[in-house]
């Protein structure tokens, strides 16, 4: 079965110039395969936002809005939940990895596990609903936006969060990042700050008229070494902390006793620490040392407390993990809404080269998912 | 005094299109107002050189040769001991500020320190014995040198070192590189290194599957911190040594655990050591650790043994201190040539966009020149 899916996904060589056409007819593998040969790195995302945006507006009973290159299609069924089904569109640079292909089972290419076999999964949720071929239980929110992998005044998920954020009201969202196939619940904040120490100039041969910046980082290091980064339980579900060095700097010329050093950190912490409380816990880490906070976003509670995010979790596999690395989850759950990350994408392989996704582990996600949508909750929570 | 010498200093715009012209008869404060009025940036130092050259072969008892851009002139009178007297004509990049000025009775301008005030000694000790003003104990060989502050392959006394070693040979050579106006013996060597961590990358969100290079580089920085650099008493001089960090770096994006990192050391030794000697001790302080030496060169004794150099001296203000940077010196000494360095420039100034030269200082200096050039071995020594 998985080699039929195999030998039927056909890719595409990238024709910029025309309009590129989405049949969301097609099988998850083969729209996966298609998604990945629209190019569509970060603010070029022009192309793909008008394919999805055909392809939404096929389906009578959706109602579509485009704002800019956001998609945002939406049931009005009158169900009493609202889940939303939200992916990025955009990719990190091509690296030589365009057109698509498949190779022992995996689909390679930019994008395929960060996340355009999440947009896919998506897609193919909105024809099974659009259709009628699915009786969805909840009602449904799909959003595609852009620049997700860039800075955060200019990704698309904000810039609705900040605008429209009447858009994005729901129970619960389920964001298509990559996590193997598993449920991963909430995310951790992150934090980078600059640590810096002064000494004095003087020429090394001299080397007792100046004070050395970078022997005085000494103590710094050794406190990120010693470092016991915590392990928190927040709704049950564990977070690993991890306080590190990123950068190091200092130097003026190979005969002078440097006057600067600087070291950067990166602090991920638990959402059970508010941004604030992480500067604090940073601050007195380094007590005694000069601290900037270059910039921070805040973690996000798995929101399991929920009736709804629990239903997720049973029929999306039935187990839970914390989510890690940061994502856009803290946008949603900024605006109360709690939220998930679920896709077949593999973590470990975003932003490579060599970035693919398994072809067996898309058609388990899409059926999982429908699953999910289609159930009763009483079904559900068995 | 000091006032009409003062007044009398007049400065010329820099025109380098005209041959410059020197007039060896004038105060030697005029001649390094002269000197430092012809620009000469290591690699254009022909004007320079051209104008040296042409006052030197005024004195028919001189014999004189020109090497590319270096002078030497000499005389040979059949004394028992010959002395070199040794300074570099070029100078670092001009700074704004040039043409030379006057002011709180120094002279300013580049080179001003380093060491064009140490050539006007050089030209004015040459003027005084061509004309037969003084009548020297000794004879005397003058070296004016190009590319002293740049790489040593392009270093003029390296290359006649190499090249024409006959022509260098002495008892004593005296460099006129910058000691405000004291004695300093020897040199010491200096040796840059760079040691390196190599850990595993991986995300921060995940740093546990990482092992951070960063953090490795503690044990390093701590034993530069708690180092105790050695004093070393060589030919009755203390040399005081240096082991420090010069430059660090590490890091490769704000969100992944680094994989390198790099520490510069820059180690100043004391003559008492070779260059063998102190790679194999950076080797013990940073014993396990990967390091290169990435460049040295050897220190030189001080030679204060020997009878000339005791009598040199004596008449050069009796004090003589350990040279604790690196000179030319070395060069003389790796001939088997003892070298000390004199002259009125100051060593903290050297380099700097405001270097100057104090004016009764350079008096102070051609006269102790003139004695010990003159004197006869036995009134030196009493």
């Amino acid at each position: 079965m998985l080699a039929t899916n195999l030998l039927a996904v056909t890719t595409t060589p990238v024709q910029p110039s025309e309009p590129a056409v989405l049949h969301l007819s097609q099988s998850v593998a083969q729209l996966t395969a298609d998604l990945v040969d629209i190019e569509s790195v970060s603010g070029d995302e022009a192309r793909i936002a008008d394919a999805v945006e055909a392809a939404v507006r096929r389906y009578d009973s959706l109602s579509v809005r485009r704002l800019g290159n956001v998609v945002i299609a939406r049931t009005e069924l009158g169900r009493p939940e609202r889940v939303v089904l939200a992916g990025h569109l955009d990719t990190v640079p091509i690296a030589d990895n365009l057109p698509s292909r498949v190779a022992d089972g995996r689909l390679h290419g930019c994008g395929a596990s960060d996340m355009k076999s999440g947009v896919a999964l998506q897609l193919r949720m909105l024809e099974l609903i659009g259709t009628g071929a699915v009786e969805p239980a909840l009602d449904l929110t799909w959003l595609f936006y852009d620049c997700e992998e860039v800075e955060a005044a200019r990704n698309g998920l904000n810039r609705v969060a900040a605008e429209h954020p009447e858009l994005l009201q729901a129970d619960l969202a389920i964001l298509l990042e990559p996590t193997n196939g598993g449920v991963e619940g909430g995310c951790q904040g992150t934090m980078r700050a600059q640590l810096s120490t002064t000494g004095r100039r003087a020429h090394s041969a001299r080397s007792w008229l100046g004070i050395n910046a970078i022997h005085l980082v000494t103590p710094i290091l050794a406190r990120l070494a010693d470092y016991r980064a915590r392990e928190v339980e927040v709704e049950g579900l564990t977070y690993r902390e991890g306080l590190n060095a990123v950068f190091i700097e200092g130097g003026v010329a190979g005969n002078v006793i440097p006057d600067r050093c600087l070291v950067t950190v990166n602090y991920r912490f638990a959402p059970d620490r508010s941004e604030a409380e992480a500067e604090a816990h940073l601050r007195s880490v380094f007590e005694g040392f000069e601290l900037t906070v270059l910039d921070s976003a805040p973690g996000a509670r798995p929101g399991l407390d929920r009736p709804l995010a629990q239903r997720a979790v049973t029929a999306l596999g039935g187990q839970v993990a914390a989510k890690l690395g940061w994502t856009d989850v803290a946008r949603f759950s900024a605006l109360g809404i709690p939220a998930l990350n679920f896709s077949p994408g593999d973590p470990s392989l975003a932003h490579r080269a060599d970035e693919s996704v398994e072809l067996a582990q898309l058609e388990r996600c899409e059926q999982l998912l429908v699953g999910f949508l289609s159930a009763s909750p009483a079904a559900a929570t068995n």
